[in-house]
């Protein structure tokens, strides 16, 4: 029996960048919360504690910082990817890189240009991995809190010995989407793309009149799908954000769906993924993401 | 020497109570978490158990789901005032109540009358106290995130042997605001006057400029006082959250305040009120809440 | 009517310091989390913007890492209260001095003299108030999560018409205590306090036959003054962390209080302060802490 | 080209489950938080929402609650299998089951059988999952934080036009400590290896002079599966919390590895796994655990 070094990545997470940009008394706020990592022949260090491949995780921080005043940030996708082509072509242990961004949203405060508001915590994101030549990028968003006061039912779920549930047609249904989509092809542009996906997720989400929220996921990622070529795949993690009906009966009251208790925890969690029966083989785009 | 029972009240805090209201297909949501604190004649439960006077905190919670049917909830101070009042006025060892409500935003997605996103982090939110016939409504808002790119300088300040800030005519400014004011006179629009204080504190934000975050602090209360007749007193917490220019120098880069590090702590943390020198008396209206 | 500045305060909130001291192979770790505050002649900054009299956040955490290595931090009372005469005897503007300080503990690994493990979340904290030459000491304690399985009944609350809680004589029982108390006197050792008080509000805890969490709280602060002349005033908040049984009797099951389910929200919060009748006057003790 | 359902699974996530044994008046606290996760034939629920195959997460909750009276507890791996193997043999649809356990640990007060204080943040962990007649498991600790203040170095790594940190011989190196582990094998007495993985871990931490986090990493790891033959497999993952130094020299101050600043972003991460070359196939082990 031999110990051998098993698969390993090192980076820096977190590193919080806000880039300034002026076109006259017009500013545009570039707001990012960025990530790398790094894999490749990196054994030395863990034997050895020999560190002559080790590019440092500070600067790998700076590296982000310098690339931001080199050129405009610009769409998310393009950005991590100068900067994971940076480190697998500089760096000659390094055979990959994975570089993930989040963009926080700021909006304008009107008339006034160089003022904003922070829009929310969601946060559209983007992994991006380089592997010698090649390139995956798999975009997203997080925190993307939806609710519906209609059109959701459950029922026909099998009953056991520990079913209690009641079945219902019509009840609240909320969820904090979190999805990932993986693109395939060129020439993509990404912004619009993302604003697409976006406005394809939401629509599904409000007009599929739901029968379970796995069916709600599924209809979800196959409009993406059905409208949108450049992406392969779509995988989405939602949670289900209980509400229960509050039983007001002991004080006399009726409860048509119109009082509700928020529940924290415990919470259903539906994951699935939904792709294209062609679609181009992932390689290494979900390394180190969500796989189920 | 002897030991006595000092200050104490006692409630149910953070009950998550969503609200559906239907007209047709177009459906509404009042999403809150309420808080209640009682006080009074509470010695016995204290000093021997008896509970006699102590109406439970499972109690308060289901009167505040069972005021959500009875009545729409509609404006939070109105919700508020009649849970308080229910409350001192039910139980003859209370002598004190307090209502506090946050009121957490959906937006209406577009096309559709029962599909709803979450509108960001920010709350509305008020607290209200009623002391026999006497109440006192002081609303605010939390989590107001805004930032400023240009208007903003801070220099002249005192150097001693452990300064060593630079001074800067030009920075850029961020922070997360808390404001309280405090409502006089009778026969307030709670809503409208919300929406107009948000709008004053955002503009006065925005507009001044500013030597230092106090001023920009002072400008915002003062601009809601001089403009909102029912407002007496403005509280603002504001931390600083520094965005340091990242200094690029060693790489070869200039940044002429362009790229930045977003620190979280430590952070400067600026509070402080501004008021009507013929404010009504502020009573009772600021118990248990930011008093310095 | 005119417009005027409140009471207001600045300073710098979460300062992070670790300062290591060593003494051969033996290290001993100080972590603490600094805030300081200070308040005084500050109107022009407020109306003007002229900053001559602001000691600016940065120089304050700068004095705080600076007085970690002039001196050994010790004790974080004595630690307080340097920084805070420090600052209100070097500014002549400022008038006052709050510092407040967090230990956070760490365990040193058996057989080593330089490597620790974190020990939970509690922390021992303290806040000091200087004005002039005087001086007010509040030290405490939070995150103290406790939980005791017998020896708490909850019964005889009045029950109205929104009342459906059962009566209960044998619950589970838990919470997180924060706890502040108020020093008096002079001469006191911190440390030997502090560890005296825990070690007083746990067994009270454990021991005390529990009635209502109120008489728990108080029974805490009496012992508390019991036993510890220096201390003049006890304040504690602690959230009802509820367990509620689970109804296993669909599934044909018995539960005698076995089996519950731990819920994070609503909880009840019980607030309460204990004090000698001829206790010091409390002056600035308390300012901007909680007050109720 | 056609639209497929990918990977999928659902199940109810952070079910907060509190068991209470009496031996007399010595009591034993299980307090958990429990995930569960099922995956199988539900192409239908996803496509039609035809959910005759869903067995309900709020039933899966309430078999959680159950299984808790039927039997001790006892060890949280035992308790996992238990609840797999039922979901997967009781519901013909669901071919695996993932369920996730949390141990919160308590202490109990000294000289009373029924009281106790939480014991920190740590968790021990385990993830079983149950494919038909096979099972896996993996344990685990998570938030184990740990920290040297003396044998840690870091030099030697490559210097490139955005490299700026100082090589060093003497830094402060803390990190969480998240481990998982995989077994192979059988009869093992879980709570005995966990004890006895978890002081090897903090060991070899404490022990190994590191010339980089990877080295101790590395060190950590392989120390496992020296003495643990049931071990086949380490993981862990470590942010690098640093440290750093405060320049004191602008005050006329030295700092010789005297006094930091505890930053929280950005921070290193650098994670990994170490293995035996004979180790058993990991199967469906991972299935959505860490995977790089």
């Amino acid at each position: 029996m031999g110990v051998v070094l098993g698969p390993n990545q090192y980076g820096k997470a977190e590193i919080r960048l806000v880039a300034v940009r002026r076109d006259g008394d017009t500013h545009t706020v570039d707001d990012l919360t960025v990530g790398t990592a790094l894999w490749g022949d990196l054994a030395d260090t863990h034997l050895t504690g020999d560190n002559a491949k080790v590019l440092a995780t500070d600067t790998q921080k700076n590296t982000v910082f310098a690339f931001a005043k080199q050129a405009p940030v610009g769409e998310i996708e393009d950005f991590a990817l100068r900067l994971a082509r940076h480190f697998t072509s500089t760096q000659e242990a390094i055979t990959g890189a994975r570089v993930a961004v989040d963009r926080h949203s700021w909006t304008r405060i009107e008339g006034n240009g160089h003022s904003f508001t922070r829009a929310g915590d969601e946060k559209r994101t983007t992994a991006v991995t380089v592997e010698g030549s090649r390139a995956w990028v798999v975009s997203g968003l997080r925190d993307l809190v939806v609710l519906k006061t209609a059109g959701s039912e459950f029922h026909g779920f099998p009953r056991d010995r520990y079913t209690t549930l009641a079945e219902t047609t019509d009840r609240v249904l909320a969820t904090s989407v979190t999805a990932w989509w993986r693109y395939q092809g060129r020439g993509i542009e990404w912004g619009e793309s993302f604003r697409r996906v976006r406005e394809i997720l939401l629509r599904a989400f409000a007009v599929k009149h739901s029968l379970s929220l796995q069916q709600t996921l599924y209809a979800m990622g196959e409009a993406v799908l059905l409208e949108r070529p450049e992406v392969a795949e779509v995988r989405l993690s939602m949670p289900n954000r209980h509400h229960f009906e509050v039983d007001l009966s002991p004080f006399g009251l009726s409860n048509d769906n119109e009082v509700f208790h928020a529940a924290d925890r415990p919470y259903g969690l539906i994951e699935g993924s939904v792709l294209r029966d062609d679609a181009e083989d992932a390689g290494s785009a979900w390394r180190a993401l969500p796989t189920h």
